[in-house]
């Protein structure tokens, strides 16, 4: 009998460094909202997204690549840019054959923690692209890490939730002995039936919509398969995997 | 009106540095098997618990206090040591008027990083002293932050439960706006009915159980105030508060 792969969450940046990246697929969780952006911007077209880690190098990058230079600090529009962290700025008009270069408080951070741990292998999920995920992992048959952003190293409830969500899509095929993705599965199946209606208990969801009137961002960052394509990173780039 | 205090969870040790503790009551969680044992030492009439961090001062400590130097390490019975950190050993025949000394691969260690981070106030709590810990947050008024000691730092079910279960019962008095006192308490009504049941999903189960038969450690650590008093820290000794 073959041994199945295991699989792992990290429910913070803060504990990815308990686990070994080395021969495992990272997932790389940040639902609110920059691995929903990133599926939204490679679903409509872009021809790459850039993840960078200050705003300084996104402005560079993007007059280096003739790309859109965006993101975001504390969930608002970062000095110095002219586009955001929203998946809904990023439509098929606007970023179709475009690069995009993005900076975000804590997705674009925890990609660079999984290269600097040499994860072998780096994706990006969200429930927009829940199921172009579970099947890049079923079909790699690798070991799993599942990396939950968080917000400034704190734990986030949508990003596990995201985490649980994978997990009950693949557990068959891994072996997981982990109080993080049982949890997280748990949580998942209490309010997979409506995340929408579960969101305003979330501590980011306050953070978003209550300050930034940010509700259909919301929306769209919890509607599974909406932007159903598998951000793969490779050379400092993530592409349509 | 008067604003109430704040409570946080801290989910592991390597994320207690995210909360404020200078002004707060942390509550060091080990319920398999540090806080547990805690509980049944000082209600079975121990004088005091010492906790230190290694073999050595726990031996050395033991010597010059007369008292019984106890402890773990990947929890079975540490080097050096003719006591290990089962709650079943110290029953009041062993106990009653005597020192413990006690070194712990998780608990004692988040114990020294509350006082490294200037804790207020330090208690320890588990499921055997839940009624003891409840009483004395809402009696004291401060702040809180719920603290689990994990595994190694990773995330353990089980502390994150009896963090779950003292936020169900004095929730209405604390300002909560936490991702992870939201998730405790989640979990802890899943399965409240029936801990001793869910007890074989969680990882610790296993180590304790199938490696060396602790079941009856298990029971006792699972079970609501039978060993309900609070064990209070002060200069280096944790006493009956």
């Amino acid at each position: 009998m073959q041994t199945k792969p295991t699989l792992f969450t990290s429910l913070s940046p803060a504990l990815l460094h308990l686990y070994d990246l080395k021969n495992a697929v990272v997932v790389i969780i940040d639902v609110f909202r920059a691995t929903s952006t990133i599926a939204s911007a490679l679903h409509n077209g872009a021809k790459c997204v850039i993840p960078v880690d200050t705003v300084e190098k996104a402005i560079a990058l993007s007059k280096a690549t003739g790309g859109i230079a965006a993101g975001e600090r504390d969930g608002k529009l970062a000095e110095g840019l002219l586009h955001g962290n929203s998946p809904l700025e990023y439509g098929p008009d606007f970023i179709f054959g475009q690069t995009l270069v993005l900076t975000t408080t804590n997705g674009t951070r925890l990609l660079q923690m999984a290269l600097d741990n040499d994860a072998d292998t780096i994706i990006t999920g969200s429930f927009p692209n829940l199921s172009a995920v579970c099947n890049f992992l079923l079909k790699e048959n690798k070991n799993v890490i599942l990396g939950c952003a968080g917000w400034k190293d704190r734990f986030n409830l949508e990003d596990t939730l995201f985490a649980g969500a994978v997990i009950n899509r693949i557990k068959e095929n891994f072996t997981i002995h982990c109080d993080s993705s049982l949890t997280a599965e748990q949580q998942y199946l209490l309010v997979k039936d409506d995340l929408y209606s579960f969101a305003p208990n979330l501590t980011h969801y306050h953070r978003l919509v209550d300050r930034f009137g940010l509700i259909d961002d919301i929306r769209f960052c919890l509607t599974p398969d909406a932007a159903d394509v598998l951000p793969l990173y490779k050379d400092g780039l993530l592409m349509k995997g």
